[in-house]
């Protein structure tokens, strides 16, 4: 919704405020890190997470046993589960040998209760009751969703973990991303449901293509989302990544965000970072191909709220998670006091 | 000890009569089935599981990652787990497809926890806690265990898998059993002291080489039996297995159970059916190199209590796993009502 909306809140939005319910749409590290900050404000929290990984331990499990890869949503389920837990030191736990080398033990957890569930839906609820997350991990689609790309120069690309590769080694950007046989794949309802009932909904931080705008392209989620009263939030990225989104400036981000979402005017509030990278940092991004990406001036209607959002871990950017939410949730309660 | 300590028990030992401190020691289906008559009667339950396989799903695991066999511990955990809890159900999920079929979840979920943990004890532990277990299940050792057999015929066999397999192939009885290197293998000290603490102990049934004496062959084991004041049970097999006890009569087996035990005296208490086999099942028994065993009618210092323990599930025998443990507590409590 618009700004101007902001205005017409009724007395249950004011209950909601409370507790607001809070639809993080995503993949990968970014949603699992951002889900960490958010579950501090409030537990009524959806993260509706992409299932087009097909490699690594997922790519395999998805191979070997048609299982959805459930990777991304391990890792939601783990952002949202209680801290120090022993469930939870197990479900990060990497098998090293054999056999089992590589394969992510909450992986195989997610396997083998989609083997006695109905399906992988309910092996999602009963996995999230064992662990006692707040909220709930809603995987966008039951159905295979397997993510292509067209290059600029004319090159296709199936499968979502080759397309960063295949469009480095061919030195050019995505003109286009979209899913095979996108008419067979349905959204999953729930997070429809979730999506038109929520109070905020956040896209981002994570991979433009392979985590974020690939739940765009699910049947009925953009329309979803422009149906919903949310305010809509996307919390931008703070480096390009190699393939993904080489040389994009974050102008050139928002415009294929909004070119999926189908509207110009989706984007209620951008969240961007506006700390200086440190001169170091930097010159290992810029050798690893990768560039620190410079924040937005003005974004039409959207609201610009800008802040140091830098965290350096060793050697690696990464957002300030705690000033995020921070941010996600000040702005509804008390806009006044936030920079912009 | 012999009967007629019976007559001399402590108030202590009266008190204990209430939640009797039982010690089961074995391995494969027969302990596990042991244990689910046991935990109606108490809770106060030890499991002491042979670590020596080294076939199947345990058996890749132990040669990929070094890992303890984990599947007996598994049946037993879940033997003693709150029965129908979805934990269990997924305890049992055996993978059917890809790389990790034939696996079993709950013994990857034991090998996981065994790589999060201090030693694969504390990850026994954890997973009972985690599958909320009555009593406690505990390795007779943490060191590796390899079973070896030496048949009447010279030839020596390493490795539990193997042993009735080629035993049955020779054509040869078991003249001895004993662990490699068993110098260099110690006792778990916490079996130790539940052995030493029990109120009554029981052997069997199970495969009596593979399972029950593989046991006795770790040292400290047999001598902790005997240091015990505990009743000793001897819980009979309802059939001879290849290879294993071909031809062997109840007597043989006591006999070497005896032998292993270091002792005659030991067994207080034999437990063995009297029902008879229906002829169609018999046949099918003798067609695959089986045969029923007949009871004892006497066996020295032991007391034999012999019942109709046969229940026919299928094409199969097994105990009327209740029925015995109402004999094993019944004595206890009421000699005089108990058939001899």
């Amino acid at each position: 919704m618009s700004p101007e909306k902001i205005r017409r809140f009724s007395t249950k939005d004011i209950i909601n405020l409370r507790n607001p319910s809070v639809v993080a749409i995503g993949g990968g590290t970014g949603l699992s890190s951002i889900l960490r900050g958010i579950k501090e404000y409030t537990d009524n929290i959806t993260a509706i997470v992409t299932v087009g990984d097909d490699g690594g331990s997922s790519g395999r499990l998805r191979a070997d046993m048609g299982l959805l890869p459930p990777g991304d949503i391990r890792n939601c389920i783990l952002a949202l589960a209680e801290d120090e837990n022993l469930m939870t030191d197990l479900f990060n736990y990497r098998f090293s040998e054999g056999e089992l080398k590589g394969h992510n033990f909450g992986n195989l957890f997610l396997a083998a209760m989609d083997g006695i569930s109905y399906d992988f839906y309910q092996a999602i609820r009963r996995t999230s009751e064992v662990l006692h997350i707040k909220g709930q991990v809603l995987p966008v689609t039951l159905d295979p969703m397997i993510l292509c790309a067209k290059l600029e120069n004319g090159t296709i690309i199936e499968g979502e973990s080759t397309i960063p590769e295949v469009a480095s080694k061919e030195k050019s950007k995505i003109a286009e991303i979209y899913l095979r046989d996108s008419e067979l794949i349905n959204p999953l309802v729930a997070a429809i449901e979730a999506i038109e009932e929520a109070n905020r909904i956040i896209l981002g931080p994570g991979s433009l293509f392979t985590s974020v705008i690939c739940n765009l392209l699910v049947p009925r989620i953009s329309q979803a989302i422009k149906n919903s009263n949310a305010l809509t939030f996307w919390i931008t990225n703070l480096a390009t990544q190699v393939g993904e989104t080489t040389d994009m400036t974050q102008e050139e981000h928002l415009k294929q965000i909004q070119k999926y979402l189908g509207s110009e005017n989706e984007i209620d509030v951008i969240i961007q970072n506006n700390g200086e990278v440190p001169e170091e940092i930097n010159r290992r991004y810029i050798e690893a191909g990768q560039e620190f990406i410079k924040p937005l001036k003005e974004a039409g209607n959207s609201v610009l709220l800008s802040d140091d959002l830098l965290l350096i871990e060793g050697n690696k950017l990464r957002h300030k998670t705690d000033r995020v939410a921070e941010l996600l949730f000040n702005y509804y309660l008390n806009q006044n006091t936030i920079k912009k």
